[in-house]
């Protein structure tokens, strides 16, 4: 029930070539505290719905807490959200030993693009591809709950 | 997924001897917000996590989501809740053709008895028991999640 990820932004989209696999996500927040996240998930057909903690020090490892829901209870639960449903698309990219998850965010967090590789322990070393540019692991700001709230085109 | 119900203040412990089950419930809150709660349930050995939607404007009718979670998820859902876990015991009482839950809390709500009743209507009749006080239906004081905050023995 721990989550270890690192996360960073995007400077190309050569990823796009690279993926073998795009899904739509829909997520919305029945609570945006980060000590607290609530999540409503619809990723393609699968809802989910996720409650997480507040990170670690490092920001590295979160604790976690995930099940499936119906589609349909999915979409109720989301209207019941807060403002500021995020849209996104999700390319999966096999980099080495690992998939990198980059989110490519539509709307009012239009122009934001990070990855997410997650990680079976702190210290676990992966490949690097071209695109990958800042981490951001941790950064607050780029949590989506955060993103929700404060979208990225909003800022200064 | 709309509960219906009508809630009272409790004048006197006589429920307690017609009541054929009692139930210890702990219960946090993810959120307390009344248009979004999120709760977490331990009734005894069984979890459930809630999800309930702002009153209608008469205060009968509630969007409600609930799935059963493990007691371990439970306890560790728990621990991310807001301050003010709630203690109470859980008496059901067979009132003809209805089934009350009353509430008796403990801790920073001590002294507090609550009575709920489920209606399959809004308009339905149902009798009412010498013990059952002043109607509180959709006082947002006496929701669950406003008592978490503002625990009963805090008010002037």
């Amino acid at each position: 029930m721990i989550e270890i990820e690192r996360k960073f932004l995007v400077i190309s989209e050569v990823f796009k070539t690279q993926s073998h696999r795009q899904i739509r996500i829909i997520q919305g927040f029945l609570n945006t505290d980060p000590e607290r996240t609530v999540r409503v998930r619809l990723k393609g057909d699968k809802g989910t719905l996720t409650v997480k903690g507040i990170s670690s020090n490092n920001g590295l490892s979160r604790f976690e807490w995930e099940r499936e829901i119906s589609k349909t209870d999915a979409e109720a639960l989301l209207q019941l959200c807060e403002k500021g449903v995020i849209h996104k698309v999700r390319y999966e990219v096999d980099v080495g030993q690992h998939v990198f998850e980059v989110d490519e965010f539509s709307g009012s967090n239009s122009g934001l693009i990070i990855a997410e590789v997650e990680l079976g322990h702190e210290d676990e070393a992966f490949e690097k591809p071209d695109w990958l540019g800042k981490e951001v692991t941790g950064d607050l700001r780029y949590y989506n709950s955060q993103l929700s709230k404060y979208p990225f085109k909003s800022w200064a």
